[in-house]
């Protein structure tokens, strides 16, 4: 088995979040579970031991804050947010440099999953069918017709593999009766975003599809390990595209077949919002008079609730958020409400 | 005209409106309303010209508070919450002895009245009443047929004066159909527990009724302008009766003919809870996202509010409060809750 390196894109406010979640304190670094470890050490958490190495793609502004969190990961700073695909393409660009035969994993900062067994054992599926040159993303095996993720849709099953099938495409969000199809189908996996490739499998793809990016990253890859690094991010990185590794790789080279889904039975979430957020952490403590909910504080005032169903209380010292779990995900309108106030202080 | 000595009556926590009111600052010296001034120096502020003097009965936790908000003022403190019998009583007792024609007018320190003509032109009315020997209370005209009230039922008008009526007797907080008939009968008013009457016939009353309290009375009033003050309040202040005027007298006393009604039409609210407060404040500033309600705050933290209809939210450095207008009343329950769990510094 060739050795995998992990690629964490830890990017993103988490606005749907806020006030726990700021652009200063993003929701990878926090401890939003109670475990003591933010979503990002729990993510590298489950790596250790599946990896030779993890690589946090990061802004700047969370350079220092990841490696305080993570003194043992390779920390690499993007100076402009450039979406998935310049932040996995360079990390494999510069593991590609130095492996060349190594194998890529992209993993999302912010997930959530109990079942390590389940994880571990669809990423060494992964990495093996890796190994073929498929570029393979880990699906989850779908639990109710959610209209929340995109779908996979799942061909022909793979020889040779447990569990690994050919991927027909990638799907958008769909409507409830659209979903509930995909689930009775049986072949569908939410995607979860997860991404296993040989680097220069993915550098290929690159060099074919987005050839301008492509020479980019490798001119920056070729200067990161030496004094040049600084010129070279300032020569290319702005001028690189900013696009999902969905929308770059995956989809156009799934058209052509070359891309192969695990599903993953284990179970996950990203902590979207504060009902995801409700449904996996305990609330705080708090007085409920007539009222059930969840309560998630960073000071120390006490809340009490009155005659409330399913409210949703968020205390920081600067922020008392009030939502319901049915309009959690309107929690991400509330910043730009304040900037427009003039409240920079409080994104 | 005869004098009138204006009583009011400052106590009770107003634990509805929990946590801005507490115990150690309780509602009466707050400004609730944002006029700059708290509702007891709004009552004070009512009286001014009205009144040749103003007398407040507080207890000692209160009574540097008050003698602060309202320098020009006597402050009579209790030594003990008796409710507002022997309040009221003693005030009377210390007024009658200095001014044996006086008449007093007790008015709760917790009302907010706008309109201040129609108010004055009540109470001239009720000492004009209270001069022919009559207990006089100041009903206000129902405007609904609200079950939040206790009702006076007013029998025949009174020769000579322009609105006043004889009280049939006072009738507790009606059923909603009850509340109609009373509504539509035109001849009932709200009991707002305003009283003006000759200090010389409320004692008479008091002597006839409640004999002990009486005697009690008379001997702290006796020693108050004296060095034997504290002895005599030591003495007889535990002895007395902790009763409502309302029962002690008022309603006795109406059955024998003796209580007469001035309706007032003027507008009026006690601020007795949050939708109390919602309705006669601006709410402070917030973000409301597919979301209204009230907002009160004694603390910098902005408030957002996200999918919530006529949801409340209090807060203050040690306490969120979540309500909605419909439950205001349950907040009452709220420091019990926080008592048992032994946060006697939230009351």
């Amino acid at each position: 088995m060739d050795e995998l390196h992990a690629i964490i894109p830890a990017g993103g406010a988490g606005t749907r979040l806020w006030p726990l979640s700021r652009a200063g304190h993003p929701k990878f670094l926090l401890d939003l579970t109670g475990t003591g470890r933010s979503l990002l050490q729990q993510t590298a958490d489950r790596l250790d031991g599946l990896a030779a190495g993890v690589h946090v793609v990061t802004g700047r502004a969370h350079e220092s804050a990841v490696a305080e969190q993570l003194p043992d990961v390779e920390v690499l700073a993007e100076p402009s947010p450039r979406d998935s695909m310049p932040a996995i393409g360079l990390a494999a660009a510069i593991i590609a440099r130095r492996d060349p035969d190594a194998i890529i994993g992209s993993f999302a900062a912010d997930h959530v999953i109990d079942d390590i067994a389940g994880f571990t054992a669809a990423v060494r599926e992964a990495v093996r069918v890796a190994e073929t040159g498929k570029v393979v993303t880990i699906g989850l095996t779908p639990l109710t017709p959610s209209t929340a993720f995109g779908y996979i849709d799942g061909g022909d099953r793979l020889d040779a593999f447990a569990t690994a099938r050919s991927v027909n495409r990638f799907v958008e969000k769909p409507d409830l009766e659209t979903a509930r199809g995909y689930l009775a189908a049986g072949t569908y996996s939410w995607n979860a975003g997860m991404f296993v490739v040989r680097a220069s499998v993915l550098l290929e793809h690159l060099a074919r599809l987005q050839p301008t990016m492509h020479a980019g990253l490798l001119a920056i890859a070729e200067a990161w390990d030496t004094p040049g690094r600084e010129a070279a991010l300032a020569e290319h990185w702005p001028r690189l595209t900013s696009i999902a590794i969905d929308h770059a790789i995956a989809e156009p080279v799934s058209l052509d077949g070359g891309v192969a889904v695990v599903p993953g039975a284990f179970d996950w979430t990203d902590l979207g919002d504060f009902a995801a957020l409700a449904a996996k952490s305990p609330s705080a403590d708090a007085v409920w008079v007539d009222a059930a909910g969840f309560v998630a504080s960073t000071t120390e005032q006490t809340v009490s609730v009155v005659g409330l169903d399913d409210v949703i209380v968020a205390v920081t010292p600067d922020a008392v958020l009030v939502t319901t779990r049915a309009a959690a995900q309107d929690v991400k309108a509330v910043p730009g409400r304040w900037r427009e106030r003039g409240r920079t202080d409080l994104l």
